[in-house]
């Protein structure tokens, strides 16, 4: 097999560009060839403070999991997917007979492979093979840098999907970094009445705004309890999605909640926070988890751009070569965290 | 009007048996001659780290909020209750205007009162005056002392409501104290297949067993998760309560449930417990909390006791007059925790 460039995680702050062999396309499975590739949240979490869900004995491996592509070959057995297919591409790998599994809750699998964070497959590389239903295929004429945003998106809308938003009217979206934005994209394309976006960066504010958001308010000069209740006659917010992975955050979501009212935990805390349990008590509150995406999720988000009703392209704030992901990657989004939301890897540039 | 005795908190680790003046009977209002008056472990909370939930300013308050009676006295415009009427007193005094009111949660009242730890009423005195609602009325031959168990069942049964039991085959139950030996009579009265307790006292851990615990398991020697495990195939338990207060309890109780299950804490934390926020999104749990009771729960507990559903007399250890409050109650309860669940003032000894 020829070679080809990879991103590939070696530790902490050791993430190089190299050449490995081109991955052979098995039966059920399907080469592409990525297009654009998102950087997450949880690679910086990786490339700063990992390995964290990394397995130790799978490094060096290839990162990337949000991503769009074309299909390049189809191995033996595959039956639907086409050479030329422009696809998103869904990185959960589950195990299907774990005991979650079992109960139909895949996204919780206890086995979960990953592509771009457990083996050998990832996005930012010149080819990456994947089983066949994990290539999802895009309407033709769908962008394909809006193609490496479905995957960030899905976790938005798994999120508000698992929240009951019956009777929600007034919504708290805590921390407007990309899962926070795409949180309230999926809001308003829900059609939620108030969605109030806390944000301690002024450009995110201000992109919060432009993607809808009723209010946005400044934790660090505003008391965002005291101004949406100031909205609600008093009650809070019906729900809370926390999307900071800060102590502050997740004290903000469970104040900012009214009696009853659900927060639902998107971020991953690094750390353990504390929590008012006596506050969530005496107000019988919800503090809940959400993960990953369930089937049906990328086609849902796929559909909802296509069909306009999610607008993301705003959070695309700039495109790189592979060769500069640390420097205009992890560390642009670090150090520059005010300018940039979603940074994709162009594959070809 | 004449004098009465009452047990008055003066602040913490100062209780005193006081002659004050006997209560009037007011418009819509009944004085009542209580009968038995339980401990409860909010009370001693009070005692030895109070004030907490009794507001400084209302100092000196007669304590008692769990308790039965007999009514001696009707007020004006009183309808429904008459003189001789044995009763369980419903502590809680809604404001019914705040805005958690207006949504019908009124356990959750923004300008809660409580007999027993704001205003002057108090179940541990000769003479108590309540609300002709706050008195609800026991059958005939409704034993007395159990009905003073009424109140800490109904806060075992609004939990067990809360917490959606469908499909839940197995429960944990985290501390094995009077909170949750009562969750775990409510279960079995719910007729849930499996009830698991995890408590570190060995007298606890009997007294679960012969209540009906499927399975008791010492934390301190036993590894919970497990164990519970080992009995559902792996899976974890549908749901657990948190009972004890205590991180350990916490985190044994999200450790404890599997996948999508719910821990409702039923437990007052003095001070904010750590979260394992990862695992909980990871799990997709919900941590939810669960006050006091609602509207017609305190007739359901009565029914249940009447019908024999729930047989709570197990849980009295100890009956004590008045005047023992401090030795025999507080005392005994933190010195003798082992010996004692639930111990009873007896107003008339």
């Amino acid at each position: 097999m020829p070679s080809m460039r990879a991103v590939r995680y070696h530790g902490p702050g050791d993430v190089r560009v190299e050449e490995i062999e081109e991955p052979r396309c098995g039966v059920g499975e399907v080469k592409i060839r990525p297009a654009f590739v998102g950087i997450c949240g949880s690679d910086l979490h990786e490339y700063f403070h990992g390995p964290l869900t990394i397995p130790r004995a799978k490094i060096p491996i290839t990162l990337g999991h949000e991503f769009s592509g074309t299909i390049t070959e189809i191995g033996a057995g595959v039956t639907l997917a086409k050479v030329g297919d422009r696809v998103a591409v869904k990185p959960n790998l589950v195990d299907g007979g774990c005991v979650a599994c079992l109960r139909g809750w895949s996204n919780c699998c206890r086995n979960l492979g990953f592509v771009g964070f457990s083996g050998d497959a990832g996005g930012m590389s010149d080819f990456v093979v994947v089983r066949e239903e994990q290539a999802i295929l895009l309407p033709a004429g769908f962008a394909l840098d809006l193609g490496a945003l479905v995957e960030p998106l899905t976790v938005a809308w798994h999120a508000v999907n698992r929240c009951s938003l019956r009777d929600a009217r007034t919504v708290l979206v805590v921390g407007g970094g990309p899962i926070g934005l795409a949180v309230l994209l999926v809001l308003k394309a829900r059609r939620v009445e108030t969605v109030v976006v806390a944000e301690i960066s002024v450009q995110r504010r201000e992109l919060a705004r432009t993607l809808g958001a009723t209010c946005v308010i400044d934790p660090q000069t505003e008391d965002v309890n005291s101004k949406v209740r100031g909205m609600t006659m008093g009650m809070g917010a019906d729900v809370a999605f926390e999307c900071s992975g800060a102590q502050a955050g997740l004290d903000t979501a469970v104040t900012g909640i009214r009696e009853r009212g659900t927060v639902t935990i998107v971020s991953l805390f690094v750390e353990r926070p504390s929590v008012n349990a006596l506050g969530v008590v005496l107000g019988e509150k919800s503090v809940m988890g959400a993960v990953i995406y369930e089937d049906g999720d990328f086609e849902a988000v796929i559909e909802a751009i296509w069909s306009g009703k999610l607008d993301p392209k705003a959070l695309i704030t700039s495109k790189i070569r592979m060769e500069d992901i640390v420097e205009r990657g992890f560390q642009a989004l670090v150090k520059g965290k005010d300018q940039h939301v979603k940074i994709l890897v162009d594959i070809a540039a």
